[in-house]
């Protein structure tokens, strides 16, 4: 829940005179992300989300984020859009950031996650996959499995401070799935690699739209099924089987897995909490006393990691 | 900026349930106000804020405050209207906490303070004053002066370490103004007693708004101006006499203040300085670690403090 950085009048006034999208009438901090600062901005013309972009993104990524979000709303996947300027731009800047404002979409994401999210968040998570295959800009994955060897490395002193013997843990980990680690046999395509609930809107019981593309990258489809596995079928500790089942359902309703894909899907789903549990790690051992938002706890992803480690085949997963 | 409590979507949907107010289009947190969980809620049928009330707030006052916005907004001040359900009652149950939802106020706060601000805001107060003179009820300030000795009580061990010196300066401080502090030679009446800039929306120049009436109580109407020259006239550490000006002559040109009253402005401005001052302080060193929201640095406040003690009367304040 952030506003990282806060935007004076004049030079929102100043920045809004970019656009055609009429006078002000409200503007207010969004509560929701941790990544970056967004604002709901309402205007004569509409509603519509002004994001500062901080920390993670790097400046040089955004047109391809605002590209992706545009190939793929072109092809049918309700997702924000970026507005243009004047001047033709959807990016310029902003108190000191690269600042962009995009479309608002309705929608609520689900607090917690029940049976009828699971089928609609796959089949959406398979048509984002099919409507990126002729996005043709690639962007390796920053957080992909080369590294994480390098961000446990800058954790390794504190890690056990955060809990005793997770260090040798997460080494054997890294040491069993690393080598595991599926290649160029699985298909691979524009992946939005942060798809938590919190990111996916719903409105009657269907997605009405997917948010906060500023991780996607290239890299394994499955990886972000893997992804999913992680951050909906989970209940505390306790994985809901049947909520996996449906999801990779709704999914395959879409796209099939290959054989190659269902096989890796413990070693991609280990792979997944790892990144989540060393990122979060790194945010929780870095944090700041004045940090504005409070680190997640590293050690809800510890447990999924020893999940998904003991996972025999995709089974587990209810396949 | 803060949501403390959040909402599960079919306890959203069974509240929304007990109101005439058409089916949920979005639910998004909103980044603003630190003691209270703020949704911006769109229905078919508008925009609402909901508020889940937390911490601070009583739950025995709030038909008190939700009373006082219902009286001023029918004498014309712009603020937030509770919304009924079908059973008439506005106040009612969420995710265990008190809950409300309110209308949707356009407007966009200032995030730093300029001379057009500073009239608009003084009329503002004034007329709130004015409206609210005739709501019957009354409410105690819970953090008026007999209340600041046992506060810096609790922060008694603590306050050094903040700053050394702190608790001596703190005890002088009290020593001095508690024996000063006006009486009912003041009129009094019902004040908002937290009017911060966030807290004023403005569209055009003009106030579209004032919201958070949740510390609001019966106290001396000078005292919310004292309150206001603390919020509003300073940058950094260098006090706005200015806009201080400004401000009290906007005020006045509403409801002129009787000479008891500017002759005590000194001592409520520093009295003022000392309730922020206190309530951070012990929210400062009372502060957990795993804090949602980052408690605000006291010390803004001692600085402002020692501005109003070296006051020697109103002219400090460019009357």
């Amino acid at each position: 829940m952030a506003v990282y950085t806060d935007v004076t009048d004049e030079a929102l006034a100043d920045f809004l005179g970019e656009y055609d999208i009429g006078a002000l009438i409200a503007f207010r901090g969004i509560a929701e992300g941790v990544e970056n600062s967004n604002f709901s901005l309402r205007t004569d013309a509409g509603d519509f989300i002004l994001t500062l972009y901080e920390r993670r993104v790097e400046a040089r990524d955004l047109p391809w984020f605002l590209g992706l979000m545009q190939h793929l709303a072109a092809r049918g996947l309700s997702c924000p859009q970026p507005l243009r300027g004047r001047d033709g731009a959807a990016l310029r800047r902003l108190a000191g950031r690269p600042a962009a404002i995009t479309s608002f979409l309705p929608g609520v994401w689900p607090r917690r996650v029940r049976t009828e999210h699971c089928r609609a968040l796959g089949e959406t998570l398979a048509r984002l996959h099919i409507a990126g295959l002729d996005y043709a800009p690639i962007r390796r994955n920053a957080l992909g499995p080369d590294s994480w060897t390098a961000l446990l490395d800058r954790c390794r002193t504190h890690a056990d401070l955060v809990q005793p013997g997770l260090l040798a843990e997460l080494d054997a980990a890294l040491a069993r799935i690393l080598p595991a680690w599926p290649g160029d046999d699985l298909p691979r395509g524009q992946i939005h690699a942060d798809l938590f609930p919190d990111n996916v809107f719903f409105l009657d019981r269907a997605v009405s739209g997917v948010i906060d593309f500023y991780f996607a990258c290239t890299d394994l489809l499955a990886y972000d099924i893997a992804i999913c596995l992680n951050a909906w079928c989970f209940e505390g500790r306790t994985f809901n089987k049947a909520h996996a089942a449906l999801m990779i359902r709704g999914y395959e309703s879409i796209r099939p897995f290959c054989a190659a894909e269902r096989a890796a899907l413990p070693v991609l789903a280990g792979g997944a909490a790892i990144r989540f549990l060393l990122t979060r790690l790194y945010d929780w051992v870095n944090r700041s006393p004045g940090a504005l938002v409070t680190p997640k706890d590293p050690r809800d992803y510890l447990h999924r990691l020893r999940f998904h480690l003991l996972a025999e085949d995709a089974r587990a997963y209810g396949l």
